[in-house]
């Protein structure tokens, strides 16, 4: 694969099923990208490191998904010029809501540009729409794709106007 | 003013005093912007214009503040392949977790890069961070913007080291 | 079917168990519809579109169901002057308080009439209630439906006071 | 004042601040309404006998503003077959989302069709819209009214384009 | 059995698994009852009577229980000077929070003593407790209740010195 | 004043200002109490001391106000077999809610009658009708009370239809 | 066993297989404990007790765990000067946010050092690092551990760069 | 001042209100103590090795403030041995919820020993009780703390109890 411009980082191995999804939509869009487990409370020094070297290494975007007292996304936003895309991970008790807040109420000085819970898609699409800012075949794959999502709700649609409700119901399901 | 590359959005002038943190930074940085009202319920057709024809413009990133049912950021990334940034705005009863939570949670393929409530300054910031990937003069502005911010922090440490809390406090209230 | 008087629009094919209750109750009083899946997100030209002819092609009342950052309640009552309804869908880790939030807060100006969450029937019988301010006939059918629940109700209460809690409750689980 | 379509209840008349809303828009629509305190814990029976005689009145739809645990609507909802329009009022120390929840969140079978916190002035909209599916006069009004905020955000719009945010603040706040 | 004391009421079937526990707990304090599906919105007239009758009956005390927009206790409290227990109910996306807003926020005026969500048996001692303030011999049922209360607690922890973590677990779970 | 029937527990005197309206109601309804102030987390042994005499020193109902982690009314609940009645105290960042939540969520075998966040004017009702299913005299007196609000509110209804909205808000006002 | 140096109680053995984890963590760090089941609301005295004779036991650090109204961990720190950590047990419909408000939201004088929702095992890991601040021993093993987690991170990120993202989750769910 | 024990770090001299209360508290009880400004955000490498050398330096408890997306505190834990106390600091449209999330629900193997909302003066009282596990003096200047607080309140109910609730309201405003 050729030099990396998307980092993703994940806090523990158990986000890689969330996280996943971001790198399907990278490589959908071209992007090449390197995937990181690395946990901002057990790995400190090595998340700083990576952090702090993103720019250098040629990356032009990060995505750190984390999940409870997410602080992963913002670590690294703390350490790098890049932009930072932070995925709040549902999980335990509060379900991602400690990690939503976490994640987008950041200081002054230090954003993070913040997603759904669980929005690992949606944060490589939104890395495809920075790194499409400079990129012109980036940008039309994007478009290309949201084109994609409109034809796709319209076939389905069209499929329901045709057949109804019920039966719709019953070919969706496979019952 | 040279072309526009970012586009400031709000519903409502009421959001104006918030999103004047935007212009703030993006002065600070040399970004040229456009500033213009057009709420997603009151003005669909122009919002939708606006945001259809952002790109050709010349646009890079559009900055979307909204309050309440916060549909803005949402409506103008439907409609542009541009990162779109949102500012959830506390207003109302719920203080602006309504719009957070309805900027936020955008559904798989549409993002929006969301910051904290009533953080406009983070998303001057991250409109700088996200032209900053295919502009260096721009990302070493962000670099010395934020040693700035840590020199900041450093000489009020300082500050308190020399004088204590008390005389830190009364200085600071000026009283 | 007849000249439909309800557009039942939903913003994915995965709401559909949710938005079928709002038909079935309208089939219940006779009110013909339509159902559209029409995304604002992903197809918003399209919805807006559908909004903007509601009025002209005879619709009376709109029910739309989303969930997450529910846009598409809000983005169509932008466009129609006809009393739209609005069902926030239960999903994902926040559970439809999201899009409780993202429907009902709507800005002064464009309302929208805010059932309970997943609550699809109430959507029907409350464009069954606005129809009948001029139809007497859907009135009547409302009115008939009410003294239903009610007999549903004591009967419920009648065998109850007869077999006791025990015997109730085996009847009603089946074993 | 001829025959009133709507009747505005509410629990206190410290809703009457918020609730004044509804009537002023009503007011601009030309529809006649009739405003009532009628707490559906402190006049229980006098609030079940304004609901069930309502529809004989010639009332077209209910409007009900209440706070805390809020049950006005729900309770008035029971006993009609009209529409009936709820609004959570902000009080006490959950500020409006115990109202919101407590009329939102009705059963299957009654519903409330619920504005914003506070949102007395989109129920008046709201009724308007309801009485406009069966009065070409009124829904009339309620067009011109939403062209009315149109031009009204674009004029804001031109004067800050114009004049820049500097000056637009400096004009709004009047300093 | 004899004359109830307690009336234990539910707006639907669906509440009985739920509300079993209070008549169970009132089996166990020797205290009579009746139990009563009456919604407040489904019959509402009927509820209404119920809660009107109650006192002339011979009724102490109401329990009342209710999911949702959960009115029931409010209403009947409306219409009593006997004191009323609501029991939030769970169900539906909000989880009981709903309930528990919509029973324990009740204005001045009319309390309703509310217990935890899904509290019914806690409702079932506090409806004694509230009869043992008049009545010496369920007094003494309850404060024999505690001690086995304290028994059982002080069996288990006995238990587990004895045998240790590791063995009481599956000693518990049947392992 | 004679023997004391209610005990008026609170955390601090912080609370009092508050607490006050239960002895105002109590006073109304001619019953004794004594107003204590007791923390359950500064004097736990006083506290407890005061739960464990309070049945045999004639107390019939105890009322607890306490904010924040609010232990007092549980703590209490514990140590007797009256009942208790708490009141969640607003206070602090959580504004009540964690008050509510340690007040309500009594776990099975202790309950805690929980009225509103600060509703300490329904905790000396609910003690009137806790005391009144023993007393004739008290639940007169409960059912005069209710009388008198009905009134007070049909009278408002009146002065409002009589003079309308806006010189019913001067009167109100004073302005 | 040796002397213990902590105490774990609960309120329930239903909170035992969450505590559990706290009692592992001490074993791993070689420092003795007991384990009490001890509710503070069905045997307060000996709750009670137990707290008050904590420190003339021995004991350095007393771990609680409670759920709902958790009062458990504040009733204890109430009656002694060592340090008291509280876990909140997820459990009910609120699952347990109750609990957190409970424990965390301790008055001014009485502090509980709360962890997170479930969060035993870092209950145990504070104890010891508590201990540790006067333990050379202890404090060498948490430091050792803490290399442990990071080693954990270091080879799972070592064999995701090896495998990478679908040999890795095959290998990880074994399928 | 002789070597600090206990390091107070905050991210903002705007925590420094809110923080003084913990100095306070380390004064009173003879604990010598150091005050830091340093964000984990804006001078990351400062904070990180703050917390790498904290132990070395001799310092025994790190207790650390921080508002909105907190990370102050876990931070550090992630970096010391050393017991870490964390205090959320209300500010912002969330007030402090969104600090409290970040701090308290750290990962397995990062305790942070979380307080109350803006309850730094109890982050001092339980630094004490930490380093009081290996300092009899401190242990019993607890012990002499926790006595001052009960004589506290036991003055004010005397005085409570001897003039009555109004005129303790007044001695109490002044008024």
């Amino acid at each position: 694969m050729s030099q990396p411009m998307v980092g993703i980082v994940m806090g523990s191995d158990s986000d890689l099923p969330v996280m996943k999804a971001c790198a399907d939509m990278l490589d959908k869009f071209g992007i090449a990208y390197e995937v990181i487990i690395s946990s901002a409370h057990r790995v400190p020094e090595k998340t700083a490191a990576y952090a702090a070297s993103a720019e250098s290494r040629g990356l032009a975007v990060i995505v750190a998904g984390a999940g409870g007292a997410a602080h992963l996304p913002g670590v690294i936003a703390a350490l790098t010029p890049l932009p930072v895309i932070g995925v709040p991970i549902k999980s335990g008790a509060l379900e991602g809501v400690d990690a939503l807040y976490a994640i987008v109420q950041m200081p002054a000085g230090i954003p993070v540009a913040t997603v759904a819970i669980n929005g690992a898609q949606n944060a490589g699409i939104l890395a495809a729409q920075i790194i499409g800012t400079g990129d012109a075949g980036v940008r039309a794959r994007v478009k290309a794709y949201k084109e994609d999502l409109s034809r796709h709700v319209e076939s389905k649609n069209k499929r329901l106007s045709e057949i109804g409700i019920e039966e719709y119901l019953k070919e969706k399901t496979g019952r």
